[in-house]
């Protein structure tokens, strides 16, 4: 079989029976007690200090969810804050999370005109080509904005259809944000939203991206976001050939029943990313109440929980 | 008087008396010869030593415009390519930029759901707040993505805002790559384009932003290019309290003519860049042939026939 992100991906989804996906960023405030105090740390005025408890956090929390689910989400903003040495530490995680047998989304959102994306793409999908840093491992797919058209995502396609990376990518289609209507849902013309044109570009550039795996899904797949059914079901329908990356359950208010649009009748074609609502679970009460200071087992427990609850609107073949 | 990026922008252009920004992108393959012989390095399969040679030739570069121009621009792609030492590479270039003089604009088109976003305003615009890292210079300005309206633009208008931080960004409204229309000219229900659905917004944000300077013009700026000198002029009447950032000028092949008309009839109101048709003028025949291997010396030559050839269109006061 030739390396092909999708195939590999809803292998993952099927050992696990789960389409959940865990988004890991560290937001050093939230961070255990036991993390901060054990380093002996009040503050985060130290950049060093404050990255080794994130990713210690990071790495834990990538230990108790690997059993359980298919795929993690890092999220390179939660990294970049901490300049070079969080960009170490972002593709620290990845490999950790590979070696784990995760696969592993950088959600990077990156973009430009041709030559610019270009230099993206090599630095964020493919594997490095410098023999100093053959070590670093690079994200099994990233997210991509769609702003720029073809030109900014064709470099990262590219990596996609070449069996030797065998990368995937999501296209910015319809974000989880509050405002990304007042952009996104605007009417076209043609009687469409202009989230309908970014996925008719996706499903084009999906079709001609030459990654269609075995199941019929390609290598290139969208991000899509709404609490609206029927979008979400016209998104479903429009990419039939993508993996939909659904983020906004949980923290940002989505349920299950909210995502289930986004899958196709036979429980395939979409992740849903939970991030906050598990990671820091051990803030919440109910969790907190059954484990105390155990914040590890209120994360297994909220992750379980997750993927309990999709589980009552999709079924994984 | 407050420290306002708009002001100290259209100070710079004053004082050199051209709004001609220089997009410092390195290449390693069209890097000049003698700084890879110097180096002694024939290919870039080392990244430290790639990278080296990148950052000297950014580095005499900058030296060569410093004197001619108001800005530089650093696309942080170019930089990235390099992983967590092409970032220490970034940062050393803003802060030596800032050393000559120069307004830095962070090339970095950044934006993600709120929570994220103010992850990436304070690594990428902010000054430091790590006792560790005080040292790092931030730009004084960056390029965001407006695809997920406000949410993801406020965190980095607030440091706009905030006279302590006194920063500027500029949104990405209608961008100069060739699929750019694909996108951005699709045809609105309302009659607009979309493109003007962006500028609208970013000139909504811009009052809104609490950042106007003395001249009247705020510190939210946008990014808008294209050949069609209607659109220019309609681009820059939506977005009158904007400065427009322009790319697309020589290798991409627009004219002193067609960037006419991103600017007001006093000659304010607009940054034009320029990349590789300034810094790879060593390539030319046309320049080669009056310095042969003088590489620096083409560069500031081409860098002063962009700048004469803008002064032909516009008149800085």
């Amino acid at each position: 079989m030739p390396n092909n992100f999708a195939d590999r991906l809803l292998k993952a989804i099927a050992d696990k029976k789960t389409p959940a996906v865990i988004a890991v960023d560290p937001v050093y405030s939230r961070l255990p007690a036991e993390i901060s105090e054990h380093r002996n740390m009040n503050d985060e005025a130290d950049s060093e200090a404050a990255l080794d408890a994130a990713l210690e956090f990071c790495r834990r929390v990538i230990k108790v969810v690997a059993p359980l689910v298919p795929a993690i989400k890092l999220n390179s903003a939660y990294f970049e804050r901490y300049y070079s040495e969080g960009i170490d530490g972002y593709y620290e995680l990845v490999q950790e999370a590979a070696e784990r047998n995760l696969v592993v989304i950088g959600d990077v959102k990156r973009g430009d005109i041709g030559p610019s994306s270009e230099m993206y793409a090599r630095a964020h999908l493919a594997e490095p080509d410098f023999s100093d840093l053959e070590d670093i491992v690079a994200p099994d797919a990233v997210t991509v904005s769609g702003y720029f058209g073809i030109d900014a995502v064709k470099p990262f396609i590219d990596l996609c259809a070449d069996p030797n990376d065998g990368k995937g990518v999501f296209v910015l289609v319809r974000t989880s944000n509050e405002s990304a209507g007042s952009i996104q849902d605007v009417d076209l013309a043609d009687g469409r939203k202009f989230y309908e044109l970014m996925a008719a570009q996706v499903a084009q550039w999906a079709g001609e991206s030459g990654t269609i795996g075995s199941r019929g899904y390609s290598s290139v797949g969208a991000v899509v976001s709404t609490r609206d059914a029927a979008a979400a079901a016209k998104m479903r329908s429009m990419m039939p050939q993508s993996i939909l990356l659904v983020p906004g359950y949980g923290a940002q208010g989505m349920t299950a029943e909210d995502v289930a649009p986004f899958f196709k009748s036979d429980g395939s074609g979409a992740l849903v990313v939970a991030g906050r609502s598990v990671i820091y679970a051990f803030e919440e009460a109910k969790y907190m109440e059954m484990y105390t200071s155990e914040w590890e087992k209120c994360i297994e427990h909220a992750c379980r929980d997750f993927v309990g609850d999709l589980r009552r609107v999709v079924k994984i073949a």
